[in-house]
């Protein structure tokens, strides 16, 4: 394609998003598509000559408008909030057109000093200490694995570089809460802890926070046995409840130990925006790695996670595979991110959260977050004054717990209800929302914080709520129920599987 | 943003592209910068205050663009050919406008089926057997770690759900060659095998490919000490010279064992496209797992890797932590390619490939391919041809490793030479190569196939060669000795760090 051909499709795709956006709130929520549906729209091999941009953006609005739960819709409580601010569109869209490659700061060297620029404001506005230095990664779920590599790292005295985690003699724990996302135990599984090295300590059961007395105890007993206390991963902000591990305490109990503190954040590390809402996050200065996604509440398009440590060092020297002759005086002048994670090649990520923080303004994302606190605190409040409903956990966030209860129904009839409630809701196609568990037994999440969600919007969803809730919802729209047919417990995501890291 | 202000913007930035582009050839192809610059022409604090589009594009002119080495030009060389193509750049667009979440099939069913349909496209494209099933990842650094940790639980018997790999009582070994790309040693490293349990095979003198003797040999010794031989990781086109190892005598020797066999091509995979090159492939069909990168010579914008695998039960049985209640009947309808890898959320990638695919055509792709095969012969048909000049190795693809040996000149009075003669090309701002190690020596890597390069721009290059080793280039511009600066040889990437994968 030629720059003027570019040029001439880009101003009808720019037309096509502007125009798509403006019609979002007209759409379903949910996605309207069966398994398999979308596939069958695309042709079985793939075209042998080239077709005109017009078809290609049909086919955008025929099959794959459709094929998409509209996550940016004032109707969408699903997961969490997802975001992809429009500003932010434009800096990814920059980074493509760029067509920049970064391998090595020499590779692109504004790619790594904005990165460094970007994510040193963004621990400025979030209160952090100047200690942290960050990078940005694709997601959450990595920045925990890279978090458990470093810590593995630590405690096995840099083991990759002699017999691996295969030759250590005592056995490194990784410890978290049952509350703790589903990347937590996936990540300790990948870095090669094993099961049997993962600890579920205990919460309170009020607040579904980590208990630090069970902490302490496990990582006594496991001490005791001669097994090494190697990671903590506190979160706060949990999947299910956006419950807040005490990481102040938390670090202090690990730290006899000697073992990293990574603490996830992944959706409400947003909050950190707000200064008032930061005793939250008491604590969390003092572990040694942290991570929270912008393209999550705050709302920069995915994919843009921050990872941020305070010994850059020891995570380079577990992630660097440098060859010793490249360590040169001039190195340190410079970051190269590719000892900071996964990958070597990396997009232009900064540039996403540049044009967000210039053209929007950090303001008016703290604006919107407030909105959004204040809206979870309203309906939180109808719910509790409403006989036969609960809110079925602290509404620390955005988040608001729910379950209505209708008298007499109780155990798996009340689970029943819950689900079939929840299906209902999502198949009027004006409100889209998940089931989660919480103590064995299905609730329903309120996941508030799409940037479209007005007050009205909200208290559209409580009267829907209750319409349906009460079984007087009307219709149920034909393709609705897709994956949301939950008649069997089998086909609903688990409370550790609603939000991604 | 609102969707009006995004048009508007949306259409200063298209025209911003377009005209970015068509002016790239006359831009110096390396960046502009010393380390420090970009960093010092930003604020050191976040701005409080929206900012004009304006201003933001104002300063990716001023800023950004000499921040950054023009990988689109025609005159770079450097590292391995990294296209953003247009068409696919629209496609990421698109993608962001749409800001759909990829976390499980329910979140966008159309990213994942279309997911589907282009890796299957792609598979058919080069010629591929059905068996295989493809997913797109980062990079294929990400993707040779999850085919290392898939490979350690084949290896291993899923220990990850047990004692983990700490458990083990005989070390898994895996096996590559010092010629595979810096992401193989990394994965290993990370995946916890161990430095000690890497090998590095021999390399055949004449061609570089491996040896499949001395892998045999190795395997064996291993076996007989008690260790398992694990994964073999064998490349198509390596990172120096792009040799390659003979996939299917690797298969044989590490089916002996019971080794997974990843194949790195993450560069050369584009080649699979030409029914004429797949011989180079010969073999691969029957490994265990293959990744190879659309966003290198094939010209889809990053990120955009392709990592394909025989047995997907098995890779889910690794990568999965669902738990077992969501193992329900509908879950064989429908693919979670979140079970494929190391993230949760994922963006629309595959929308790059198919714009990619339906507007550019696979044809054109294929036309380039060859105009870039044909240049690489013809350069090194010059140099072969030209007294006191070699080429290194054989020209399996694109990349022609050469050396101006003047007379007399040898040890580090020639690798002085070569990679002062380096710095004086780069320095033109009309071309951008790299220099890598070969056999202890510098040599010049010459990495033809961006878009924009024509038999024209290759001979052009090739008078600045001449010119230049001769020391007849001309002036130095300022500034652009950035880390090409190579007094000492401590500044310079190895041959393992000059391709990302």
């Amino acid at each position: 394609m030629t720059p003027e051909e570019f040029r001439t499709a880009g101003h009808a795709l720019i037309d096509w998003i502007a125009d798509h956006r403006a019609r979002v709130p007209d759409l379903p929520v949910a996605a309207q598509v069966r398994p398999g549906e979308v596939r069958a729209a695309l042709p079985a091999h793939p075209p042998t000559a080239p077709e005109a941009f017009d078809e290609v953006l049909a086919d955008l609005e025929a099959v794959v408008v459709p094929g998409v739960t509209q996550t940016q819709h004032p109707g969408f409580y699903g997961w969490f909030p997802s975001n992809a601010g429009l500003a932010s569109v434009l800096g990814d869209l920059a980074s493509g057109g760029l067509g920049a490659l970064g391998i090595t700061w020499q590779s692109a060297p504004a790619l790594t000093e904005l990165e460094q620029v970007l994510t040193d404001w963004l621990r400025e506005l979030c209160g952090l200490s100047p200690h942290w230095r960050g990078a940005i990664q694709d997601t959450a779920s990595t920045g925990c694995l890279v978090a458990l590599l470093a810590a593995r790292e630590r405690a096995g005295d840099g083991c990759e570089h002699r017999g691996g985690l295969q030759a250590l003699q005592a056995p490194l724990v990784v410890y978290t809460s049952p509350e703790a996302h589903s990347s937590v135990a996936k990540g300790a599984l990948l870095a090669g802890f094993g099961a049997d090295n993962l600890r579920q300590v205990a919460v309170d059961p009020a607040t579904y926070a980590m208990d630090t007395q069970d902490l302490r105890h496990a990582m006594a007993e496991d001490a005791a046995a001669g097994r090494v206390p190697a990671a903590v991963v506190a979160t706060v902000g949990t999947t299910a409840t956006t419950a807040m591990d005490p990481v102040r305490a938390v670090v202090e109990v690990a730290r006899e130990h000697g073992a990293w503190v990574h603490v996830d954040a992944a959706m409400a590390g947003s909050a950190m925006l707000l200064p008032e809402m930061r005793h939250l996050f008491d604590g969390v200065d003092s572990a040694d790695s942290l991570a929270w996604n912008p393209h999550k509440w705050m709302g920069t398009v995915l994919d843009t996670s921050l990872l941020y440590v305070r010994d850059v060092d020891h995570l380079v020297s577990v992630m660097s595979t440098t060859p010793s002759y490249l360590q040169a005086a001039t190195d340190e002048q410079v970051v190269q991110y590719k000892d900071w994670g996964i990958p070597l090649g990396r997009r232009f990520r900064a540039l996403k959260l540049w044009f967000q923080l210039r053209l929007d303004g950090v303001e008016s994302v703290r604006h919107r977050l407030r909105r959004d606190l204040a809206n979870a605190r309203w309906l939180a409040a109808q719910v509790e004054a409403e006989p036969g409903w609960r809110v079925l956990a602290p509404v620390t966030l955005q988040t608001v717990c729910i379950r209505h209860e209708p008298e007499g129904l109780t155990g798996d009839a009340l689970d029943a209800h819950t689900l079939a409630w929840v299906d209902a809701v999502n198949a009027t196609g004006r409100a889209f929302l998940g089931a989660s568990r919480l103590e064995g037994r299905w609730m329903v999440r309120v996941s508030i914080g799409a940037e479209a969600t007005e007050r009205g919007h909200v208290e559209q969803l409580w009267q829907l709520l209750r319409e349906t809730a009460s079984g007087s919802s009307g219709s149920e729209r034909p393709g609705q129920g897709l994956g949301v047919d939950h008649g069997e417990a089998g086909d609903r995501a688990g409370e550790d599987d609603v939000e991604t890291p």
